[in-house]
């Protein structure tokens, strides 16, 4: 963060930040949609795999918009949310159990963007950059409705069968 | 995660998950609301630090209504998210434009802490421990208000002085 002297700095190493971790997103999701047992899970994290290109295409238009080259720099929170993801897959056996652990760790990453795109917005609107301000709310809404749509998977027959 | 083969070990791994990442925050927040100029911030920083503590408290007290020791495991994503917070710190000189970026991180950590509590609830219920359902609702209850004032904070006068 070096370089991170006003708001506009801090604004594009969010985005950076952010670009990051949509791009581990689309190598995380297809394992996690392949380990689910539930195909419910299985449709929720490849739909929001589509959704997640279409977000990387949108952080691209925002950079283009600031005249700057679309660029990820590590997401450190984004690198440990994945990893507790892996050891799930790679450590709990019963499939239903397994469910519920990437239940939770799909639901945390969502939060973890829902906060992050927040912040992003707010940024965007008190710097008057509002074609991202638009751009990053379509965002926004894609990861609140995938983290509703987790929840509901959640309390209904995923964690019912593993209990 | 090598022992986690039914609901109530991965509802045990995630309740040790909490309990780490509860554990860095005790020693994060302090450094945050040091290097926080607002006046506002520091108030909301400090205050959380106390709920902290007791939210650790009742970590404690779930352990003890499963009859098992308080024991930490790290907590990948705390640790990335307290990190980020860290380099800003470090690396943002204006106190303003720092004020903002730490607003943004303890809003990630709330969050992810909001989701977290979130999954813990939801297996004690189905687990039936409703001593332990009562106390993390407390603890949710608890982050969920932080995270709305460091919104209020975020969208009123810290920000727009940085811009």
């Amino acid at each position: 963060m070096a370089a991170v002297k006003t708001m506009d700095d801090l604004f594009l190493h969010l985005l950076k930040d952010m670009y990051h971790a949509e791009k581990q997103l689309l190598k995380a999701l297809p394992k996690m949609a392949k380990n689910s047992e539930s195909e419910q899970l299985k449709k929720a994290l490849t739909n929001h795999l589509a959704e997640t290109e279409d977000q990387v295409k949108r952080l691209e238009e925002v950079f283009d918009l600031l005249g700057k080259k679309a660029q990820g720099i590590p997401c450190k929170a984004m690198q440990g949310l994945v990893e507790e993801g892996k050891e799930a897959m790679e450590e709990v056996e019963d499939p239903q159990v397994l469910d519920a652990a990437l239940l939770s760790d799909a639901q945390a990453v969502e939060h973890y963007e829902i906060s992050r795109y927040g912040t992003l917005i707010a940024w965007a609107n008190q710097l008057g950059l509002n074609d991202a301000v638009r751009l990053l709310e379509q965002t926004l809404a894609e990861e609140k409705n995938a983290d509703k749509l987790l929840n509901e998977i959640a309390l209904g027959n995923v964690n019912q069968k593993a209990a």
